[in-house]
């Protein structure tokens, strides 16, 4: 890929959005890859549309966004009792934790957060606001140092010049530096080798034409841009060594929720002989869901699919959609799992748990 | 599906082109459904353009097209000598017959035409002209009877209440009446049978979700549109009872060429053990093809994929697109083949050629 959009100038940082002591300042991921825009957030409907408009996506990136959500609100609170200030944390909470179901890490987040007020309830209101403050950037720091160790094992599996097939995104856009899935790919091009990209364009909302391609371009990392429906062909040329995804959710089996077509992309890469690899942090493992059947799928609005980004009609006007935003990878098609606490191979029931647990140094 | 696009209000006939004396009226495919629009194309350019920019898509279509453009070119010869005139004739049906390189239709069709002139070669040219009017229609006229007995042996596979799912645009704008793939759903339809349909967009131009849906809902047929990564997912939930897809080319061995996702599709199918037929008229079968890596695979402009119908970009600019117009679904995906002269199983080496001659009455 020799240029990208002829008006983007900035460098974007590597992290999608900065704290702000009310607001939150994002990168509007919807106007990507042609326009770099930021956004600041200040209310809980603009952080809330935020999250569910997609401005903000990938499920650790939501999960850290939502901490910083999280603490602006706590910074706006008029409250002086503890239990009003706490009461109208949890409120905002409950609010933002039904911005988007599948992704484990937004309630895993605010969870968090709200551990923190309650724990200090005996303190003034303003310390509880700084403690929620550090407990955000720390929430972001543990995902920055997260995704380098996923990197590091997810390298581990390939070898350089290897080509991998991704599907959405997974890169710094959706977590914080390296990303999940993207991670091992661009810790393998900092040091010089060099991998092979095919990005699926993944439909609805082209995740994969924005934003993965965006990334990879900005790292020089050699991508090539399909359509969903061509990644059985490119595996079937016998191009692929490997299929690394991120995650929304992980359940206690290995069942895997991701964006739309991961689960297809699994039983063509079975099918081809390809090792299909699962990229997140711990965060993203929900014990307490026994198997696929426990997550909630979220079903969007037919508009996505029916209209390109809501101008251009692509289908008759009143045609019924069917549009889950993400699917059920079943465990039995996922070759590993790669987290921060190493990789975890089946029977996932008990290697998951186990890896729950950070390693003894 | 409740309503069509408002501004559709003429009825389109059940065949998407039909001959003039010197040039082809055709609905222009690439602006349904929101636009009904017919063009006449005269000159060779014109008609290769609208073979090559998929105004006329779908393979049979494709054959009786070229068909009709042929005869409406030989109508426009000024050669005397019969040499002048077949040397006309065949430079023209060479350069209609590079448009598209996969769907054996198209050579089929023009090969046939010129078989009609050069039988006649002693023949006033007058003469000539007016057989190669009548074979056209007759190309035509022989679709609509193939597609008929496509939709009864399809429909015999077939119980009321299934739920089918289909890939790209197989109906009638492909073929005449009917369709291959679409086929049987319209003429059960037609026999009140309640079939349930997810069709697939069909990235990167979106025949499905513009063309099928718009076919099915007219002939008001329950249809649910669905990105093509959804396929899977839908497939899973065991939702579907057969997937019907057409065909462009399918080699002796019973590989078969179609629109780029298919093979992928079947390979899902056989994961989740639903059957896989694909149904075409025996033009489509290409004996000389032994197997799928014979058959030419077209690849086509990335601007395709990166933006929406040339308009709204999709991706960074630069970036590089793999664009494969077709994939070949390997024949141990494929449960059966349904043409006009019967259902065949495999092993096809054998089944296909007994099914290429006509049964017995």
């Amino acid at each position: 890929m020799k240029a990208g959009c002829p008006h983007i100038t900035k460098t974007m940082d590597n992290i999608a959005f900065t704290p702000g002591r009310d607001g939150v300042v994002i990168i509007d991921q919807t106007l990507l890859p042609c326009e770099e825009k930021t956004v600041t957030v200040t209310s809980r409907e603009e952080m809330y549309g935020a999250i569910y408009s997609l401005q903000v996506r990938g499920a650790p990136a939501i999960g850290i966004f939502a901490a910083y959500c999280l603490s602006a609100l706590a910074n706006q609170a008029g409250e002086e009792r503890f239990e009003d200030f706490y009461a109208q944390l949890k409120a905002d909470a409950g609010y933002l934790n039904a911005s988007r179901p599948t992704a484990v890490n937004l309630s895993w987040a605010l969870n968090r957060m709200l551990g923190v007020a309650e724990k200090n309830s005996r303190r003034p209101i303003g310390d509880i606001q700084a403690l929620l403050y550090n407990e955000s950037l720390a929430i972001r720091n543990e995902d920055i140092a997260m995704c380098k160790l996923i990197s590091e094992y997810g390298l581990s599996l390939l070898r350089d010049g290897d080509t991998i097939l991704t599907h959405c995104n997974a890169g710094p856009l959706a977590t914080s530096k390296y990303g999940t899935a993207l991670g091992p790919i661009l810790l393998g091009a900092e040091r010089g080798m060099k991998f092979k990209v095919f990005a699926d364009e993944t439909r609805p909302l082209l995740q994969g034409a924005r934003l993965t391609c965006y990334e990879l371009d900005k790292a020089g990392v050699d991508v090539t841009l399909i359509c969903d429906n061509m990644a059985g062909m490119v595996m079937k040329n016998g191009w692929i060594q490997a299929c690394l995804v991120g995650c929304d959710r992980v359940a206690l089996n290995g069942d895997t929720a991701n964006k739309i077509g991961t689960s297809a992309l699994a039983v063509i890469a079975r099918h081809y002989g390809v090792p299909f690899y699962v990229l997140g942090p711990t965060s993203t493992i929900d014990l307490c869901c026994r198997s696929g059947d426990d997550i909630p799928i979220e079903l969007r609005d037919p508009d996505e699919m029916k209209t390109l980004f809501f101008t251009k009609p692509m289908a008759p006007e009143g045609v019924t959609c069917y549009n889950p935003a993400f699917d059920v990878t079943d465990h039995s098609l996922i070759t590993a799992i790669v987290t921060q606490n190493g990789i975890c191979y089946p029977p996932y029931e008990e290697s998951l748990p186990a890896l729950m647990k950070p390693k003894a140094p």
